[in-house]
């Protein structure tokens, strides 16, 4: 439709939420789910969104190698779990990229979310163990109470939206619409 | 209004968010109130939203009957006990489908929502007793902590839209509208 | 604009959150803010929005006499004081809807919220002393947990609306605005 | 694009939030990011938003001298520090506006956030020491339970905002995009 098209731009926004420390640099963003037409004008969540986590390692002064950079999808039940974490939880989430390829269980990535001692933040580690290349790649960032109160505040902002219940309650309604009780 | 239909799809879309368990699978997804004009321009909520849960029985392995689905619609007010529920509290709700028909009294649905021993989490339960058909469904559904963080989440995002606030809040303003002080 | 009316409905859509229990109804909803044009392009809040609190009386099975309510105003800061109560905390607020009038003085407006004992809800109780009139109202409408928790979440999504801030976020972005650092 | 210009106001809305006390008074308004066009159609965040606190000192009964005004800007990880506090937490913030040009070190801004000992609140202090100009000022201003309650639910609700996420968010979704599990 032009018409939409035009009232917003078709283009995509990139606006990472990023983390800079000594040896590694963490960044969040939401990624949108897919819809797909299921008969005349309704549509059907088709794959579910996610906030896409990148971890790069520090390769000098404020300087980060996007070319080893490592990816890690939240799901919203893990974006679920971590935004209900207390400042003394630990959380581990562990993925397989290949799941239900030939490839699978070659590639293993552990999401470890531990507090620090004193509660005054968490680690954020993520381990990548590559059984094809033969690679082991692990990362470290140190996430402050602050910084885990914006994740926590734009995560749950974000939640509804990855879930796709934004376009759920965006819709015209009719005023004519009789349902039973239930 | 055409300008509208053409901002917006018109059709439904559906994103119910799923929880598939052992026994029995739990989706809720949200029902948008309806509207009624009373004078030229001016609409007033005629029928609330509600947050509508499915339970459907396992019949096998990661398969689920939708023939033996089981509904029950959280009211607002329903939805405001379930997101204030620390993690060792529970709610129960009764609804009776048939409420002031000349089936009333006939079928009585139960939902009960229990904190497992841990706090790891809660069982939901549905317990459909149809004096009619003379049928006697339960359904358990077990709930994790994270699981339950993301209903609490998309719950109190969609609140205020089952109730029509958005809709009271997404109003031209005129800039010239006096009130006298309350 | 007439752009802008195509899209949205012109008129006021009515959709209180409303209670009605034994001896009294209390309803709420949201009172947009209003703006004024201070330069071209410009506009400024005029005066903040508010949430309107309506009680009546009951005159008999589940019927309240609407020409004897009594509405009480919330200000985004009382706002602010409701939804930060613990659940054993009080409030109370006082209004003189005549202040800075000739009549000042002469009606006294009062708001107290008081939890029940077994921290199962709280009071709601209006008192409104008319000097002018000689009259004496008093309404007092029990609200539960999960009234409460409706509330809550409804005031905190409605909050950033009535304060006007809605209108500050939904600006076109320029991209090439620049600020210096403060 | 005219379409989007019809549907939105072009000029800025102005909406602070601003309490009015004996010595000093203080608002808050959120200032949206900028983006910036990196290929066709496609944006990236330039400048992140902020939430701006002004300070102003009071020179007679409720007025306030704009002339003598000092800014401080609370970028998105400040505002995490400041909606993540409890009720006795202190934050102490320091700036330098003319960070990394030849004038850095020569003014110093330093706001302060310490809880009232009765737990009824905070003092926001607002230092400004500019070597510069020879001149240092200071703004105290005591934030009740209830307009710091206001605070943290009008900063979550902008976050979201002055991170850039709304725009990541409010995106046509193609329903065909396909990405890789990770």
């Amino acid at each position: 439709s032009g018409q939409k098209d035009a009232a917003k731009p078709s283009g995509r926004v990139f606006a990472p939420y990023a983390i800079f420390k000594g040896k590694a640099a963490l960044s969040v963003e939401p990624v949108l789910p897919t819809f797909t037409e299921i008969d005349s004008g309704n549509r059907r969540i088709e794959r579910r969104g996610s906030l896409m986590m990148t971890f790069m390692p520090s390769i000098g002064e404020r300087k980060y190698d996007g070319a080893q950079k490592q990816l890690f999808s939240l799901s919203p039940t893990e974006v679920g779990s971590l935004i209900s974490m207390g400042s003394k939880d630990s959380s581990e989430f562990f993925h397989d990229p290949s799941m239900k390829s030939s490839n699978a269980g070659q590639v293993r990535k552990t999401l470890s979310i531990k507090p620090h001692a004193d509660g005054s933040g968490y680690f954020f580690s993520l381990s990548v163990v590559n059984n094809i290349l033969n690679t082991n790649d692990r990362f470290v960032v140190p996430v402050t109470t602050a910084e885990f109160a914006v994740m926590k505040t734009a995560f749950s902002f974000a939640l509804p939206h990855i879930m796709g219940w934004d376009r759920v309650i965006d819709q015209v309604g009719t005023g004519t619409q009789k349902t039973t009780s239930q």
